[in-house]
């Protein structure tokens, strides 16, 4: 049910009253304080962090048009009841705007709920698409960790109704390529699906009622031990002892093919429906992630849980593991990168007539993807560039601005990345240095000798070289000596 | 001020009662009708939008690198003082984020402040950036001419501490490359001077407090003839109609440095010192401008005023200028697609101590660019294709399924851009449709005899041409008929 909203005539009274109040009391406080700063779990990006943005999105962006993805936006904000009743207890970390007159409205919390609106809204029952944009959740921030309160999803979904597990087999195999591409290190995938889970609960003995919120204690696995979560679901969440010891036994296993075969054997977990038909699907997913070449790096993990309310058949999750040091042997999950699943039901929620669009989709978590390639830049001596000039414009005398202004048109109109320092009469050293710091690596110098013969020096930053060009050949020498092939 | 917000034990206290009062009487106002819509004044982008919008982006994003800017990111909202008292009437525009515990927020109204506040923030004295983001306007959106309350804006800034004009022509040559590149018509840009404008009120006689005011109504002289301004500046704002009308002599006067040596020599304007300092920088403008080779479609036009409070030096506003049809002779200005101009305080109105960083920046209107784009793109018979896959894998028999995933794979690690059907046993007829549709150019079958082989066929769509390939030579085939070069 919607938050309780202060909309009734009679209570907008009573509150402007009370502001009012507010107001008065507020005068008492004090002069305030300016603060410079930008708000609580969001941060600038500068020239540096955009440059290792833009290469982890080139990498993403690449794959998902491999394969064959086309791309939609939607507004950073819905209607408020767009966003009602699809994240369960998550809902409290919406954003919602002030209510300015006109529409109640709320900053998107993920990409996938604004996509099945737009999927129901435009009646679209068929579509491969990404979609990169930045998501909002009034969450408790761990910045360090790459956890913000404003954050990208880079969503990959395919929408229709399809062979089985041909869809969410793709789904892995970009997740694979992706984190192979990011090389960030070693990874896993864990995959589930929720009717396995489902079943599970029901063989053994959860009640209906409590299956998702045993399914949530569930979810704890990854980051607390099993003894805390069995006391959770016995103490807290009421759940007898024997069911919870059952549940523990399923919860610890984990495997490939092998597992899938013998869960199929399993007395009890192959007389339930549910488990039977998600553990035949596992089963022919993994027979394509074979052909895929990439089941060494998939885990079918009985403990993956994921919060979201909304999915309703295979699950998974990619953390990356990491040798914290070389003495610890075994290695340590360091958090979660990729995730995803299928959501057969949500477009359904929208179309005014339930018609469902059976989807499955994956979103790369770009944030903590960034933090390591950030902290491993910084470690490292790497100097990154933050431009892509190719030419500094620079004069050996006094009086060439004008020259240089002329020579530096030429070059631009000719598609040329070239810069110049704003001064009038700038030294040639401070110009030489300029592409030191920035990493220019050609200066184009004019000077009166040069303008008379009609060439311009072209020095090579890097060596020091200096070579006479006719000013007829520049354009195409600067793309000689600057091409990257 | 902040806003009042109900934070106050003993307000929370009441409030919390009223809030369950609304929920008693919530239950009696019958059940609610979901509309299935975005939000007022903001649009979703589909496939076919997003392809228009890639091709400009990236005309404007290979100029802002063509001149060497780096690039930058700020949070889509602001602590909500750091916009108080930037924007003057228009503040009424600002989205405000509800207050729920914490900091007050506000969507950002443009990219300027945040820009500011950054350089500020960050000590940055010096630096030359662009920044692609959307803004937040609570206006009343024209959608079909492009107006709306999400909308893209692309910014270019130039701070620090230069020689005059030289990066403000710098900002005039970019408009002028970007409106070229993109191939809108004719267009021009005014250019005029917030120091001339000030001058010219005060030989005019406009008292100093009426400078804004006076100012802000010169700035409608593109919608409404003079005579209506005028009458405003008369009747609603107390003017002297003798003060008015010497205004006008002046603000119906366009050209170029024909225009500006005529003004110098103005007996009233060239006793004004800031008028003078303003023609001043003009003249030096319009030469460095002559040397770029664009004065052709560069306007000093005294009616250009400008509604931000920030401006302090040169402002400039490009306009589209469209013949109607062909019987009207008169060229008819469709809007404004791009402006900007200097503004050396803003970064003061941030730092502590009020320390200055002089800036000069553009942005560019791209949503009437879009909207120009998308109609014409509507009315031509282009088919704008959506993805870039090269090849789609098809089976000319049934149960190649597996085949098709091992193709596909070995296509995708190798960098191609293929696609196949989600389905076990598709006909080839279909899989050939999908191809046309979707603008693939080849199909790579796999077949038993092709298989036996050792060889794919590989079919052109557009020719109907097959051709047998040998396994280990299909990526490069591939790649060679699909290369653009």
């Amino acid at each position: 049910s919607p938050a309780p909203s202060l909309y009734h005539p009679q209570i907008a009274k009573e509150v402007a009253k009370l502001l009012e109040m507010k107001a008065q009391l507020g005068e008492d406080e004090g002069k305030h304080k300016f603060v410079l700063k930008t708000p609580k779990g969001t941060r600038d990006y500068g020239p540096k962090q955009m440059a290792i943005r833009e290469r982890v999105f080139n990498a993403i962006i690449s794959c998902f048009k491999r394969h064959g993805a086309e791309v939609i936006d939607t507004p950073v904000f819905e209607l408020k009841e767009t966003l009602t009743g699809k994240y369960g207890e998550d809902s409290k970390l919406i954003y919602d705007l002030k209510d300015q007159g006109g529409e109640l409205l709320s900053l998107r919390y993920d990409l996938t709920v604004p996509f099945a609106r737009y999927l129901a809204m435009n009646k679209i029952t068929n579509i491969k698409r990404y979609h990169i944009a930045k998501v909002y959740r009034r969450d408790n921030p761990a910045m360090t960790r790459g956890r913000y309160r404003e954050f990208y999803q880079c969503d990959f979904d395919i929408a229709g109704q399809f062979d089985p597990m041909i869809p969410d087999a793709e789904c892995l195999k970009i997740v694979h390529e992706i984190l192979s591409d990011l090389q960030l290190g070693d990874f896993v995938i864990k995959v589930n699906d929720r009717r396995i889970l489902d079943g599970m609960f029901a063989v053994c003995g959860v009640p209906d009622s409590k299956f998702r919120t045993i399914c949530s204690s569930v979810d704890k696995l990854d980051k607390v031990p099993w003894e805390e979560v069995r006391s959770e679901m016995v103490g807290e969440k009421g759940l007898s002892p024997e069911a919870a010891d059952r549940i523990g036994e399923y919860v610890q296993l984990h495997g490939g093919l092998d597992l899938i075969e013998r869960l199929l054997q399993d007395p009890k977990l192959s007389q339930n429906k549910l488990a039977k038909e998600g553990l035949g699907d596992m089963k022919l997913l993994f027979e394509y992630l074979t052909l895929f070449g990439i089941t060494g790096k998939i885990s079918f993990d009985l403990s993956l849980a994921r919060g979201l309310d909304y999915y309703t058949g295979v699950i998974f999750e990619a953390v990356l593991l990491q040798q914290e040091n070389e003495h610890v042997e075994e290695a340590v999950s360091v958090g979660s990168v990729a995730g995803g699943g299928r959501y057969d039901g949500l477009v359904g929620m929208f179309d005014p007539k339930g018609r469902k669009v059976p989807c499955v989709g994956v979103s790369i978590g770009i944030e903590r993807i960034f933090s390591i390639l950030e902290q491993r830049l910084e470690a490292s001596e790497e100097k990154i560039r933050t431009t892509e000039t190719q030419v500094l414009v620079a004069s050996a005398q006094k009086k060439l601005l004008e020259e240089r202004l002329k020579l530096i048109s030429e070059l631009w109109d000719a598609g040329i990345k070239a810069e110049m320092l704003y001064k009038k009469n700038p030294k040639l050293l401070n110009q030489l240095q300029y592409c030191e710091d920035t990493g220019i690596p050609l200066v184009a110098i004019v000077g009166e000798q040069e303008l008379k013969d009609g060439v311009v020096k072209l020095r090579i930053v890097a060596t020091r070289e200096e070579v006479s060009v006719p000013r007829e050949s520049l354009v195409e020498e600067i793309r000689i000596r600057t091409s990257q092939c």
